[in-house]
């Protein structure tokens, strides 16, 4: 079994995707939102690229809309992208939330050319992790980035993960240089995620905007327990 | 002052380097090997894409002639690509010595649309950081790479050299999450740098080939205190 890092999800090859099991990562924070929120009682996450596709699927069901750009919340969207804001599950009728952001969403519709697509963070790394093993397949970890460039609190999240891949397997795969290295960062900051999280520039963009506790939230290792995985059309 | 790390020297663009203070890392083994040979008494060394440029070079003006395909020294070549052959300085009359690696001399020839150049490696990576700092221009860190592919030990080299930075500057530079990645993979390997070299990939390739001194050596932090310059003719 090989292991092999994406830096960034628009380098993402379906092609190449084919055959093998990715696991996603927008730490900071899509990935780390839809985490918390399927597993405070949402039963489905809708990932939407464009934000007016997002306002109509919601609006045309009665779904929960939430979404960012540049980190901050969209105008006339109920919610933004903070994990916290879902943490206690749907406050009102309906249990599907759409979401569209900057980068995760459309790294999870990139990622959909591999055989299975889970949802990847801190808060769920060992789940992720044995639930891609039970898969058998080559994993790729396909990091979203930030604007087309490498994001450091991605790779942090992969690293977390692999860490929990090499602990179940008790021994080292076959990986690749960058998915090594993740795992060296991870190794780095085992016992202080939120400094990892806080040393990226999007961490230090998003400290800026006062979402310090979101930080603290996503740096929470193995929090939950659930491993969402994309069908193509929703995530659950 | 902006610390940006180039992951692979392809993606070098002459026109983005315009203005900046270039750092070229081929750990294992081209940067290392330059840098020793320097150290030990050559006084120019001339980096060579191809082969038979090369040896043609180094024929018609009777230079010392070494170079790499795949780890193993080339066929009809006096040296090979490892630092140990050049640690007692010139064997012959001639102190000028061609190098043609895979990765490395590409490199470093690519890197040459900064308006500096520096050979960096563990082995000097004090005195290159410092005599980066002293252009006073946004410096990047330009990694070889191996087959166009991300290499850990460069990022490794990049990273201990960044270090450097950071404690001579006493404060940490803007710098992207590529470079941060670096810092971050050389403080978790910052007392057994060997370890970070065997690590990765390439670092396996060259143990099996034997090469394990090799590594040793290229790990051994600020054994030099030469900071060797590429005048896009020649290193000196």
């Amino acid at each position: 079994m090989l292991i092999k890092l994406i830096p960034v999800a628009d380098l993402c090859n379906a092609e190449e995707l084919r055959g093998t099991t990715a696991i996603v990562f927008d730490v900071l924070r899509a990935t780390s939102t839809i985490v918390t929120a399927l597993a405070s009682g949402f039963r489905r996450v809708i990932p939407v690229a464009e934000v007016n596709d997002a306002a109509k699927l919601a609006r045309d069901n009665g779904f929960v809309l939430a979404g960012e750009r540049g980190g901050k919340k969209i105008q006339g969207f109920e919610h933004g992208n903070s994990p916290l804001e879902f943490s206690s599950g749907p406050q009102t009728e309906s249990n599907t939330l759409v979401l569209t952001t900057s980068n995760g969403t459309r790294a999870i519709c990139k990622a959909f050319g591999a055989d299975a697509v889970f949802i990847g963070s801190i808060l769920n790394a060992r789940a992720v992790a044995l639930a891609a093993l039970n898969e058998k397949r080559d994993i790729y970890l396909v990091c979203a980035g930030t604007a087309g460039n490498f994001s450091l609190e991605d790779a942090l999240g992969a690293g977390f993960v692999l860490r929990e891949i090499i602990q179940a397997m008790n021994s080292k795969p076959e990986m690749d240089d960058l998915a090594m290295a993740s795992y060296t960062m991870a190794s780095y900051y085992q016992n202080e995620p939120f400094l990892g999280l806080a040393a990226g520039r999007h961490g230090k963009v998003l400290l800026n905007l006062g979402c310090e506790e979101d930080l603290h939230w996503c740096a929470k290792l193995n929090r939950y327990d659930i491993a969402p995985q994309f069908n193509g059309s929703y995530i659950r």
